[in-house]
């Protein structure tokens, strides 16, 4: 069957080598005789591989002893509740950035525990665009962003300044460019998109950063539980770090400033095809365009339903909108090929011609 | 390469239909052209998986329209935390049967969050037996038992009429046979044991248990956010809940009284060599052997290692006991065939003629 080119905004694609990795280890892991996800997760075949995870990410991210590195479950969303339940004490304040559907769910969480400080936010233009001049308060606890807004298509290329330990929640573009760790206090993802399937959610800790609030924290979402017990508190979600440790190998073997270059490159094709083609328009601040999730819209909205047939016959999937925007959403996440974005400018070049 | 037989403990044996599965929707998922593992969660391919896993739970349980069922992350022992959570105020007391490890560790996290009375114990004995004469205090919230010790070996075939909402750890008993859920107001597992693979939690839930808490729940610990949301409010563990619902309908088609006297005919063979043979001697009550983990020790303990030499070279993996009872361990899933079990044995009979 012909090639599908996948656009899904998540769970998306993935390197073809972390796939066969997969159908592989299902088939006999590690020499086993077992299907992976029959064996015990103390087996030493198995330790191997979240230490393997584990050690990729430290290296990826170039980070020092000062901080510890888990694979939890529960998403990024259950991430939205351990981070104020475990850094943010009851009558402080907690500093948020508003730049989207997520990032307001985490306000909202944070709330549970704590005040929050929205220093900024695009919400009055749908998210449109990132807010950039706003003041972090010097006394809050910490300070939270959203480095990538998948429903919006922005994406922060700039981090401030923060006074306090600054979080960051990079489920969207993580490993997708180089990233200066040592500017965050913590940097946290869902793994469905640019670094494995769903099932896990990796966490990025600073040391100093635990054992700083007053509460009794339940076992299982305090990170000192987990981080003591090297993810492996209980059982973790087996397939999806196996799946994880493969496309972190994967990544690695493409590295993350050519990572870079190659998104940059996927973007500019798709960004360049969006500003020319005289059907289209993009729907963010161009400053603030996403290299992982590029939105547009018709100009003529009664034809997109016509557009989606095109793409559908020419093999290109996952293009519909986010329901709460609409319009188009083209997620180009690291294992997608130039070839796809190639496809898809051809299917808008088309477009034009038929309607011209 | 000859076959393993696999008594791990859990993650544990899966049926061949469920793995075969797997590696076909990891190729080509539902025809989509994509992997299992690319597609988003919101297609209707991915949405019809989750309803089936879910329909076959209701199905196996005979659950009527009082009962709820999701599929969440964090496996048994988030569960500890989500229920007193959600169903235990502040002040009040829920009673807790303390078996093992596991329900231990669910008395200490309902202790974040009021009262508990742990009605029984089996402690002093290392757990070695389930206490049968207890009472469970009218005024209590709830109670809450583990219906399998995988540890120690222990299974309650008999549940106390509670007078109290009874709750149940089901997360390496579930499936092995019939169970009248309607005795109960909550039933949990975790699936890596009689169900799937690690990675996603089974909760059925009785409607009338939630909003009887006063306190603010964050929201993804919340229940009625995953029952509103059809295991959905955030992206849930993907792959785990196909190879779920696969092992589902694997179940289905043997049916749980069969299950029943397929798990009790090998339960039976084991047991029935271990009190014949004049090596070894099983370690817990006769009446509360479970049939799901077979726990047994050599009489004389330092003939161990040579036994374990021996199950390896007949293809006997996972038999090592727990590290907190040492001594040997069988699990015996459904998904195990009888004639694992029947290799086990012949080797036990082996090592006694050996020594003769």
């Amino acid at each position: 069957m012909s090639k599908v080119h996948n656009f899904s905004a998540g769970p998306a694609i993935l390197p073809a080598s972390a796939i066969e990795a997969s159908i592989q280890a299902l088939q006999n892991f590690s020499g086993t005789g077992l299907s992976l996800i029959e064996v015990s997760h103390r087996s030493k075949e198995y330790e191997a591989v979240v230490t393997e995870a584990t050690q990729l990410v430290k290296e990826l991210l170039n980070l020092n002893d000062d901080y510890e590195v888990v694979f939890l479950q529960g998403g990024a969303s259950l991430q939205f509740d351990m981070i104020p339940m475990n850094f943010l004490n009851e009558g402080k304040t907690a500093a948020y950035l508003n730049t989207g559907v997520w990032a307001k769910r985490a306000v909202k969480e944070a709330g549970f525990f704590g005040n929050v400080n929205v220093v900024a936010s695009s919400e009055d233009k749908n998210y449109s665009y990132i807010p950039k001049d706003y003041v972090i308060p010097a006394d809050a606890e910490y300070f939270h962003c959203t480095s990538n807004n998948t429903i919006y298509g922005t994406e922060m290329f700039e981090f401030p300044e923060s006074p306090v330990p600054m979080i960051c929640d990079m489920s969207s573009d993580i490993f997708s460019k180089p990233v200066d760790a040592s500017k965050f206090a913590m940097i946290y993802a869902g793994a469905q998109k640019n670094m494995g399937p769903a099932g896990t959610t990796l966490a990025v800790i600073r040391k100093d950063l635990l054992a700083t609030v007053t509460r009794k924290i339940p076992t299982m979402l305090d990170y000192r539980v987990h981080i003591e017990n090297g993810s492996m508190y209980n059982t973790p979600s087996v397939f999806a770090i196996f799946v994880t440790m493969h496309t972190l190998r994967w990544i690695k073997s493409i590295g993350l400033e050519a990572m870079e270059i190659r998104n940059k490159e996927k973007a500019d094709l798709l960004y360049a095809e969006i500003d020319r083609n005289s059907m289209f328009k993009g729907t963010v601040a161009v400053e603030d365009r996403s290299r992982m999730n590029v939105n547009f819209v018709l100009n003529d909205a009664s034809l997109e339903d016509e557009f989606f047939k095109l793409c559908k016959s020419h093999n290109l999937s996952g293009l519909k909108g986010h329901r709460s925007v609409g319009g188009l959403r083209a997620s180009m996440y690291n294992a997608l090929e130039l070839e796809s974005v190639q496809a898809l400018v051809n299917a808008m070049q088309e477009f034009e011609k038929s309607k011209a």
